[in-house]
């Protein structure tokens, strides 16, 4: 609607990269890029460089595959984490809100991806070789899979657990169940069947 | 909260210049940046690139101020708008949500703010002069008023008055009084109470 009246390409090509972004539409992207132009020209183009040059520059950790400015990462690189544990995920989005629990001091392992035959995703895809060379060193005794309950993150465990195998580790899964604050009533079946299956001594 | 854990100087400084934007918190802006990183490289340069060529190429109608790839816009050198009415408005903004309403076929002029001593701006910094030099050519007959009804935008509407007043024009102001849909009982006295006396004859 607003396209129209534009009156310049530039600004209506600005609008239309920020409406690219997700959760981002077409008013916010306008009023984004006025924001933009608002500013010094200095400060836009410190703004662009600082996303250019996180995509250009940007390295992963050879052993957990987090972003990592050079080398291994900070978190693998910390002696206060314990190194027997391995936390298992699909992406760095999990590793973050894993980290914001501060309940989880072990290691991480990002897999990059599930396995999704529909996506064209196998398992030559992901970083299941780097995890089996992780634990050919055999400093690792758990490795905790967090993967998303869905069937391609069913499959991804399934298999993880079939090359795991044959290492001396243990392997465990997170808890499933209803979550706090949560209603019993709003509960889907198979959560608050988990839920009751997986039912622990009361510690009050 | 997530800082602690961001592992590389790249992404916290992306982070850092995405949350700058108005109405991006450090959450949304992280999910911005990592929605950046899952692109391929070409695509964020782009990206980064039409933000950047925004700022730095853009250019303005000499005559209404508005943003313009080269000389006059296409609002000002359109042959079906009527060149006789000029509404004056603050900034690019208003023009935009004007055109939006499909209800005016006349000129703009962008003052590029409002007189506010407190800010620092006054009538010098505004394209007053600009709205003069149109004014003298003789071809403008009527000149909108659409400015806030803030203490400084009533301030620069009787400036502009007082400038105006020499030409041989009529001066109006937009319509204020209770939106569509909104309820009488709701509306703050002064809208209320403006809209009761510019009452208009009922045409069913």
């Amino acid at each position: 609607m607003f396209r129209r009246t534009y009156s310049s390409a530039l600004l209506e090509e600005a609008v239309a990269q920020l409406s690219s972004l997700p959760g981002v539409g077409q008013r916010t992207a306008l009023r984004l890029a006025l924001h933009l132009l608002d500013l010094p020209r200095e400060n836009v183009e410190q703004f662009a460089g600082a996303l250019t040059r996180l995509k250009r520059d940007i390295r992963f950790c050879p052993d957990c595959g987090m972003v990592s400015d050079d080398g291994v990462c900070p978190l693998c690189s910390d002696p206060r984490r314990d190194r027997s544990v391995v936390c298992v995920v699909e992406s760095l989005r999990d590793v973050l809100s894993i980290e914001n629990t501060g309940q989880y001091r072990g290691l991480y392992h990002i897999l990059g991806g599930i396995i999704s035959p529909i996506d064209g995703v196998g398992p030559g895809d992901l970083r299941i070789r780097e995890l089996t060379d992780r634990l050919e060193k055999g400093e690792v005794r758990e490795v905790v899979l967090a993967l998303s309950t869905s069937m391609e993150g069913e499959t991804t465990a399934y298999y993880l657990y079939k090359q795991i195998a044959r290492f001396p580790v243990t392997v465990t899964a997170i808890a499933r169940g209803v979550g706090f604050g949560d209603d019993l009533e709003y509960a889907d079946e198979l959560t608050l069947g988990r839920s009751i299956a997986n039912r622990q001594i009361f510690k009050p």
